[in-house]
Formats: C-alpha cells, sequence, structure tokens
C-alpha cells in the first residue's frame, strides 16, 4: 500500500478484516506500506498491521514479494505509481478519482490493457449492499427505463470560511475540489445503478470561499488554522445537468457547504415503472416504489438491507444489526481478491474511471464556456 | 370568479373559510362565477356557494356588484380576463402562473401598474405555515448567505404513458408542461424564501412520451383515454440550473415522471449560517439546521409548524392538529383581503408573477440553445 | 349543536363543508347552536354558520325543527343532553368519550336502542383515510392475526407545570384526564382497526403536577395563568397492558407530557402475516409491511394515503395534495348523513362508545388495584 | 474467550479492532478460544484470530497465561464460568443476561466482590455513541426530571410459526425468550440513559406458538427446519409497566414478531425539560427536543452522532461516515481494557448485570401473578 492517511486507514481494515468474514480463495498478506518520513511511515505500518515499511514507492513496486499495490495517495501520483506498478507486473488497486487530467486516465488504461496484472479504482460505494440491490432491480427492469437520475453529494465541512487550506483544496494535489473528490463518486453511482452513461452536461462550478488560513503541518481534515491565508484553487461546488445514454435526465450536485449534511450521498432514480432512493445518511436502507402495485397500496417501500439475501450481509451479522462505512471497503476487497485468484477483470476498472474522468472533464470544459451542453469523450 | 375547475374548487373553498376563522376587515361575498357551459355553471355555484352565474366573464367583469375578479382559467386567458378587470376597475386575483409568455404578464403588470385596483398572482405555496417559517428565518438571517438552492417538484400522473392528453399537455392552453405548471411554483417559492432573483439559467426540456390517447370530453386529470392518440405539445420535465443574485448556486427540477411522489415540492437551502429543507410531503413541517450550535448537539431541527406562535396557525387548530393542502388558499384570501381593506399592495404582485415568468421564458430559452447560460431579463 | 368551543368550531366546519366536497343523500340545515351566554352564543352562530341560537340546550332540544343534536360540550353533560335528544326523537352526534362513567354510557345506549333516532360517538380519527385503509388492510387478512398493538397518545400541552388549570384538569367536568380525553381515543382506534376488543388491562396512572395556577375566565388551552393555584383532579398519564380478544398483546399510553410530541396518535399492529404503522404527525400516510415478500425486498411501503382509490379521498384534491385535521370531521357529517338517510346506524356506535367506557373503566380499576389484570366487562 | 458463536464473532472482532484504531494502555493478546469440538474451535481460532484453543473451558480458565475470560456461551453457564475465572484471579467479560437466575447472578456479583480481577457484563448496545450521548444530555440535565421512557426491542426472526426452535427458545438454555434475550437490553438502556433504576412492574409474556420444528444439528439463527417439532418454552414476547426511581413511568415491549422490524431498539425519554428519542435502525442518529427553545423554532434535533465530539468516534472516521453494529463491541473492548489497566471497575458492573437480572424477575413474577404491581428487589 502507498499512503497511510483516511484511505490508507480504511484500506487497511479492509485488507485486515476481508479473510476474518469472507471465505477467499487467496489470503491476503499485508507485506508493506510506503511514505516517504520513515519513523511516520514505520508506526502507520504497527498501528496498521504492515509487516514492513519503504520510503520510496519504487521500491515496494520492485520488490518480489509483492503481487497487488494499493494507492491510497493523493490524486496528482495516481497516474505514475499505478503504471510503473502495472509495468512492475502487479495487480493495481487505485484510489479514486483516478487521476486528475483524462490524459493521465487515459494512460492508465492504457497500460492496464497492456499490463498482466488486473487493474481495478475505487469507487468504494458501489459495495454498500443498498448500492448493490439497486443496481440489481434496475438491472432486473424492476424500474423500467430510466427518466430521471437525481443525485447529490453534500458535505459540510469547509462551510465555515475558517476552515483551513489542506490538500483537498490545492488543484495540484487535487486536481479540482468537490468535484473530483465526491462529484466523482455520485457519477460512477449513477452510471453504476443505471448501467448507463452520462453523455453530455451543462455545468457550474464555484469557489465560495477563495482565500482561506493555512493549516499548520500534520493537520487533518479538522487542522488547526494558523494566521496566514492562502488561496483556494478548487472548486467549492459543483452542478450540473447531464443526459444518460438510455434518454434520461439527470442531475447532478457536489459540495462542501451543504451545513448539516455530514457525508449525504443521495442518489434518487425515476424509471417508467418505479423509482429508487437512496441516502447514505441512512446507508442500510433503499427505498423502492413499484409501479407495478394497485394505487391504493403502492407506497416508497423502506427496504432494510441487512438480510442475508443482501449482497455481502450473509457474512456478517444477524438482519437489522446494521453495517458501517468502512464495510463497503472489505468488501471491495473480497471482489478484489476473488477476481484476482479467477483472473478475471475486476469492476469499476480503469475505464470504468476513466469514463467518470471523461465526465468531470465534460463539467470543467462547461462550466468554463457558459454552461454550453458539452458532450462527454466517447471511448476511442 | 372565472372557471370552477381543480383551482375554482381550492378558491371557493378559501372564500367560504377565510372568515370563518379569521377576523377580517372585509367581508367576502361571493358573488357570481362564470363559465360557458349556463348548466354546469349554475350546478357549479351551487356546489360552490355562488350567488349568481354567468357564461360569459365579459359580462361578470362588468357587474357593478363586484369588486375582486378571481381567475381560475387556464393560462391562455389570464391576460384577456386580468387587463379587463383591471379596467373595469376591479381588484384581481390570477392564477399561477401569470400568463403563457412574458409579453402577456408584462401587459399584465402594466395594467396593474395603470389601474386603480390591487393585482395578486395566486403562488398559493408560499402561504403554507412551514415555508413563511422559513422565509422568516432567511429574512431573519439565521441561516446567513445563501449557497445553495435545491429545488424539486415531483409529481408522477402521466408517468404512465396510458395517461391520456389534457389542456395541460398542450401547449396553446397550457404554455408549457411541467415547466409552467408546477416549475413556476418552485422558482416562486426559491424567490421568495431567499428574498432574491434568479439571476441566470442554463436549462434543458424533456418531453418523454409524445403521443398520447385522447381524452374522453370532461375528463379530469384522470379521466379515461380513447383509442385515438394525439401530440403533446409541452415539455415532460425541466432541469435547470441558476445562479441566485446573492451568489449562490441553484438547482431546479419539475417533472410529472417521478413515480411514486405525488406533490413532492421540497426546497433545500444551505447558507453560510445555516440550512433549511422542506417537503410538501411532509407539509406542516420545516427542517432547520443552526450552525451555531455546538457540534455535539447540532442537527437538523424538525419543526412542526402548528404553533400558534407561526404564521396563520392561531386561527386553527391546537398544536399538532395539522392543516392541508387547502389551508393555503384560505390565507391568500386573507391576505388579499386584508391588503385591498388597506389599500396595500398584496403579495405576490403581478411584478412578482412577470419575475417568475422572465425566469421560465431563459429556461425556455437556455434549452432551446444548447443549455448556454441565459441571463434573466431585468425588470424595466 | 350544543356547544361551540374546539369541538364545536370542528363540528361546524364539517356541516358547512360535507355538502360542498360530498354528493349528500340529505342537506344539512344548520338549524341553532346553544349556549349558556346569550352573546357568546350569539356571536358563535354568526361565526360559524348556525342560523339560530338557543341558552338552554332544553329548548334546543324539543324544537320541531331540529333532526339531529350534535353534543359538543364536556363528558359531564353527555348522558343527559343524549338521553334527552333521543327520547324527543332526534338522531344524536356525541363528542368522546361517550360519557364520564360506564353507568351514564350504559344508560345511554339504553336510550339508543330504545330510541327511534340514531346515535354516534365522535371519535373522528377513524375516519382520517390512512386510519381507514389500515383496517381494510386487516379486514382483508393482510397482516394476519393480530399479535401486537402499540398505541400511544402523546401531547406535551401541560409538560409546562405553569401551564393553568382548565376544565379538562378538573375530574367533575372531564371525568378523567388524559385517559378519558385521549386515551379513549387510542382505546377505540385500536379496536376499530384490528376488529377486536380489549378483553382486560393491567394500568398505571399518574399525576405529576398535582397543583397548577388558576386560568383565568374564559381562557381556552392556552389560557394565561393567574398566581391563585388549585389542584389537579385528573391523571395527566395513563400507561397500560392489554390483551385483544383474538390473543394479541397490546401496549397504551396516553400523555400529556410528551415534550416536542403536539398531537402523536401513533398505532402500529403487528400480525401473522405483516404490519402496519400510522403517526399523525404524518397523518396523510400509512407504513404497511407485507410478510409475503421476498426477503431481499420486503420493507414497510410508505403509502401516501392520497390517491382516489382511498376512502373520502375522491371527494377533495388529486393525489399528494393532503387533508389535515378537520377533513376527519367532514368524513363524519357525510357518514352521519348517509347512515341517517338510509336509516341504518352509524358507526362508532354509542355501543362502541361503551365499549370504549368499559375499557377506561377496568384500566382506573386496575390502577387503583396494584395494576392487577382486570378483565373488561362484557357487554350485557 | 468461551464460545465463538455469533457472539465470540462480535468479540473477536472488538479484540482485533480496538489497538487498531484507539490508543490502548493495554494490548489485548488473544491467547486462546474454549469450545468441546476441537476441530470447529480450531478452525474458529484461525478464522478469528485466536492464538491457540482449548476443549474446557476449565483448562483455559486455569491457564497462566490468560488475564482475562471472555464468556460468550448461553446464559445456562455464565455463572460457572465466570465465578471459577474470577476466582482464578481472571479479569471476566461476560454476556448479557449476566445470568438465567438472579440466585445465580447474585452468586456472580459476590465472586466479583471477592475477587482480585475486575468483571464486566456485555450490555453492548450503551457503547453506541448516540446512546452515550444520550446519557450525557440527561445527566447534564437537558431534559430535566424523567416523566416517561418508552422502550422497545423488536425483532421478526420467529415470526413465522416454520422458525425452526434453537437454544434461544429452550428455557434450560436461555433462561427465558424475548425477555432476557433481548429486554435485558432495554431495561439495561434505560437505566442507564436516564441513570435510575426500574422500582416495581407489572407484565405480561405470552408464547404464541408453542410448537415449532426442530432444527438439525448446527443450524443458526436460520438453520433449516426439519419434520418433527417440539415445544417452545420460553417467551415470545414482553410487555410491561415500570416505575423509574425518580417517579417516571415506563413501558416496556420486547417481541421477536414484529414483522419488519429486525432489530428496532427504540428508546424515548421524555423529561420535563426535553425529550430525547433513538432508533437503532438508525442507529448513528439521536433525536433532541429541547424545551427552553422558543416554541416558534422548536423541534426534535436530528443529531448525526458521527463527530469527533461524540464519544468514541474521533478515533474512526470524518464526520457523516457511520458506524455498525459491531463497533459497539470495540468500544467496549477499549473501556474494558482502559478500566483495567487503570484497576478501576468497568461499567456496567455484575452489580449492573444484577439489576437488570431483578428486574426480568419481576417481571417473570408478576406476569405469573396476574401483573399484580411488583417490586424490584433491593440490592441487599
Amino acid at each position: 500500500m502507498v499512503g497511510y492517511a483516511f484511505m490508507g486507514v480504511a484500506h487497511s481494515q479492509a485488507w485486515r478484516n476481508a479473510p476474518r468474514f469472507f471465505d477467499l480463495p487467496l489470503r491476503p498478506d499485508m507485506a508493506a506500506v510506503a511514505g516517504r518520513d520513515a519513523a511516520a511511515v514505520q508506526a502507520a505500518a504497527e498501528k496498521l498491521g504492515w509487516s514492513s515499511t519503504e520510503t520510496d514507492w519504487k521500491a515496494l513496486v520492485s520488490r518480489d514479494d509483492i503481487d497487488l499495490v494499493d494507492i491510497c495517495t493523493p490524486g496528482d501520483t495516481h497516474a505514475e505509481i499505478a503504471i510503473a506498478a502495472l509495468e512492475a507486473g502487479k495487480h493495481v488497486l487505485c484510489e479514486k478519482p483516478l487521476a486528475n487530467s483524462v490524459e493521465e486516465a487515459e494512460a492508465m488504461v492504457r497500460a492496464a490493457e497492456r499490463a498482466p496484472g488486473l487493474a481495478m479504482v475505487g469507487f468504494t460505494y458501489r459495495r454498500v449492499p443498498a448500492i448493490q440491490l439497486a443496481r440489481t432491480l434496475v438491472a432486473d427492469g424492476r424500474i423500467g427505463t430510466v427518466r430521471h437520475v437525481r443525485a447529490q453529494y453534500l458535505q459540510d465541512w469547509i462551510a465555515d470560511p475558517q476552515a483551513p487550506l489542506s490538500w483537498r483544496l490545492d488543484k495540484q494535489k487535487a486536481g479540482s475540489g468537490a468535484l473530483g473528490d465526491i462529484g466523482a463518486h455520485i457519477v460512477d453511482l449513477a452510471q453504476f445503478v443505471t448501467g448507463e452513461s452520462v453523455t453530455g452536461v451543462s455545468a457550474v462550478l464555484e469557489t465560495f470561499v477563495k482565500e482561506r488560513p493555512i493549516a499548520s503541518a500534520h493537520s487533518g481534515l479538522h487542522g488547526t488554522a494558523g494566521t496566514e491565508t492562502g488561496p483556494v484553487t478548487v472548486d467549492d461546488a459543483a452542478i450540473f445537468l447531464g443526459r444518460m445514454s438510455g434518454g434520461g435526465l439527470a442531475t447532478f450536485e457536489a459540495t462542501r457547504f451543504a451545513w448539516g449534511r455530514k457525508n449525504a450521498i443521495r442518489l434518487e432514480i425515476n424509471g417508467s415503472a418505479g423509482s429508487l432512493a437512496f441516502d447514505f445518511e441512512d446507508m442500510n436502507v433503499l427505498h423502492f416504489f413499484d409501479a407495478s402495485q394497485p394505487a391504493a397500496e403502492a407506497g416508497f417501500r423502506r427496504i432494510v438491507v441487512t438480510e442475508p439475501e443482501h449482497a455481502y450481509v450473509a457474512a456478517w451479522w444477524p438482519a437489522g444489526h446494521g453495517l458501517g462505512y468502512e464495510h463497503a471497503f472489505t468488501h471491495q476487497a473480497v471482489d478484489l481478491i476473488t477476481a484476482i485468484a479467477s483472473r478475471r477483470q475486476p469492476e469499476p476498472s480503469f475505464a470504468d474511471g476513466l469514463a467518470v474522468q471523461r465526465v468531470l472533464d465534460a463539467v470543467e470544459r462547461s462550466a468554463a464556456d457558459n454552461s454550453t451542453w458539452t458532450p462527454v469523450a466517447k471511448e476511442s
């Protein structure tokens, strides 16, 4: 694993938990974690359960005892590390967004096509059981033709103008702001659940707070601010309209300025035969409206997605004993291990990651061009 | 009153109820109702409580015993009737949308400016107590500067492709589809609650079902379909991005294709100091997040807006004994009567109606121009 | 109508509205209202729409032009007025609880049996459309054998110890406190929706605040308190266990001390084949769990009970345009008028009211006897 | 650890996770797990992460390298194992209910008092962050004097009469049914959150389905049923009234027959100054009504209990990235380890477990005695 901050902690938990709850064809061996600060990475390795450390990711990528490289660094380093790992014959799991630009993402896809290893991108929310159920219901035709997608990712962690600068607000590191960090998730979810792609967009990006206090070193998401300020070089919020490949309409909104919404990923889909609604604030639940019900007793069904019949759930606890945020990472690990064992391409692939990147790119171009409708580039 | 269909029934209930529950400076006298079919209008008058009938609205407008003309007809007739009534020295209450075009709406505003009578447009949802509370909280600075408006009006009454044609699906009568019928309401609500205006938009309109069975005569919203079909000439759904005059971003969606959502008017506003959320499916409730609360106990407050302290509520029932859809019409009647008695301009004025019309017009122009950002025309 | 306070206002609205929205076999003529204070009753008559007044209910009962007497006075007067009215050959609608004692209620039932007129008791909440749907689903076997009833009526209007004394806190007038005022409603709802009766109870009654400020004259529910205090002679809260005649268990709770709950009538029923849940705070909604659904997609269905297929709804507004508290009173008027026209016994009958009274009586006896299980007296 | 079924899996996850997320004064070493079947316990040890196995718990208890014995067996073995472990000088964590009888529980408390080791009982739900916040708000006086406790634990896993017999339906093994299994949790939660004790009860117990198919060997909660049947010797449901030591009233309901409710632990508390509401179906949320708010903006506040300021949360994920069922077990492990390191009595103690047992005992005696009010035995 490269990087051991928030995402590294979540991924480590997944690697540790997967074999405890699931019967896996291969046993993950947490061989090494890489980070630039020798002492810090050593402490992280002990805390997180990695057997050894490297201070240069290149050393890690070249080690013979490593089969899979898990990339948990900021987006500006994804392409270089992933391509090197693939060229070194490793499997790769890369955190989202796949890259900070379409060009990088395309290079990564090409590298994955050429390489013997398998490559997967970490759109983890796909593996929330309620989202899996949503995908199944759509695939089974239960809501018919998709008419509307309504996707929002609402947070509030920088709604306070005194919240400090962090690498996530720096275009060089993060590529974009709310758009790439959280907007990427809802674009992927919309495409995954509908089984369609976003074909074009009209967009507006906005940075509400253009200057912020500079955080002291090592401050995290909630680091203490200093007295100096620096510019915010990414978007605070992104709103965009879209069209789905099946003819439906979509609205997307990603913001870190929605006071009171902590991690509200909301996805609503209306089809010709029914509707679905999901909100990560109630992550173990999916709401399903089946238009074939008699009118007098039709209603959104609040499905508590904790039955053994639901994806992944049988491995965990009895019905009603809900899962949390981290479990989706374990499911991701399980699926990747299973794919590697059977030499099948895991999903979401780098191509899926590139597809999201192309939507984000179209959003940025539309926003820069007076919101003019901008087609999403097709796969070449 | 001119017209006695759905809106006419609601308005009649309001005129009957207002003096029963509120202490009014003037007593409404339900003098006459007009409709083209003599027998039908006579039956309606008896059912709804009007003292006499006219088969020509021009006769009604010219009667000396009439002080106020209440227009409940389709949008294509609003301008002609309203202008005639104003020129005849009457006060006017006109259902929304104010007109089917900006030109008509402008003529109505000019007529209202010239005439001695007072003119009001029927954006009734403003008078739901929870919406009044939302307006008060914003006006009092409780949510700070508006960052985001998220407005949706979701219905499903024509999600079934076999739902028959009605005048509401005919561009000549209705002007537009979901956009003018229900989109107008959320544009007005967004402007009313924020106290700001929408300054520009980027939009997509769509007609999912382009041909429908022709309804038999006199069929209502849910009329039985025949075997012949005819074209749908209005939009089934409208989605658009907007900017508020205070710098915030807005997303709007109006659709009649959201299975399971019957009359879901949803308005969420995120400001620099707090947030508000409303859904007409739970119309007696407003959710309010106050960012000044300590983090450990902050949360959206579910305010049941049925206290005597809330607008209009003291006239009705004890706390918790909720109001319904129709009560907002009674509040509208109360406010109009009060305004007339004191010779003050009632709100929303025809100018407010024109402001909405200009947003709708910008939406149509943007949708016709590749979703290009389209400024909303300013008041001249 | 006798009495014109809160209940009188609600009943008047019902009599006025019923013929406006429903096609009735008989037209209600609001002939006279009775009250002791001549000026006050005259003002009420004008406000509420009654054609004449009486200062003695006995005069009203003996008038030839009166066919139906609607009793909206405190419980201590119900028996005398109702019996006199029945003996005078009138139909009677009597507010709940039927009486302040079982003896009185029995006398009323006997009077109703002997008399030519029809008698109905005002358990209005039965006529909320969602409650009607609940009854239908149970009667159709959709939830199977009833296992659990969970019924709560939660208010908070005297949670503040400074809330003043009113007739509702005076045993002489009100008979009991939360038990008879609101507990009666949930006992009736439990019996109505299940179609069963409560056969025995174990109970605890409590008065938390034993002394309160004396309200000034004419103060209503929220009257201003004076400096003198007086004793509260009724229960503030009642909790009791029960058994249903079909073998199920029941829990009941009625309190006016549940801060934040304004008029929360909650009814949950679990059967062998499904479950129902209702909360008056969201009165247009019924939640229904159908255990015959496949586990992977089973869930409580949130039925918005505003479709034309639902009881009473077709007479009102389109789907999703919710009803309020007062509409149940109109439905009550409609059903009574229809019953009178067809000479059928309306429901709930005085016998139904007596059945509730017997449960309340068993509750009081159990509470006085160390919560010992106390069978509910059977119909003689 | 003794036993490795459902509870053993949850406890193992806790021991593994605690040092990964929390800075602990002592590092847990998962030395040994005991079970009767050598092969099965060996497989469990490998899966769950225990270093060695024993087929006799007595061997485990006598091992010198063991400091803490974690008891995850059915209730009938708790007393013997716990007392032996305490007498052997070990610390003990014992799953709830503490024992199957008051006598056993008393013996365990005495053993704990005499022994050098510390003893804790596993009322895990106390350590859900939202429950911790509830306790803090009550302790800080934010809801004033407790008036009402409304506690329900609703499941549906044997609502189907064909669900097979398991040890949980066998009085010899389980002691009681819903009462001890889930009723124990809500009694403990009520006492913990209020800081009061239940002083007396009136109760009804019921077994709806008296005969069930016998499960085949090794079938778990959802094991397949055979054709033979056997008697259910425990209660299916328990309902009881209670009084709190501070004068408030309480209602309790524990059932496995509430179709559609999977693990719905609901706790509502109304006090003289506010109210709280919790439902484990939405476990990261606490609802709080503060009666000191102005009436026009008062409402239940939906606190998403995922802020760093909330108990335990800072060790996990950013705000809004919810926790699941298992995390409360990790918190329990953290608190026990911390208590052991500092030689402080952990909570809930065996005395707390006994207090719950005495309530359950009073419930059984009341139910057997015609629901007569039955005081809960005081601590001797």
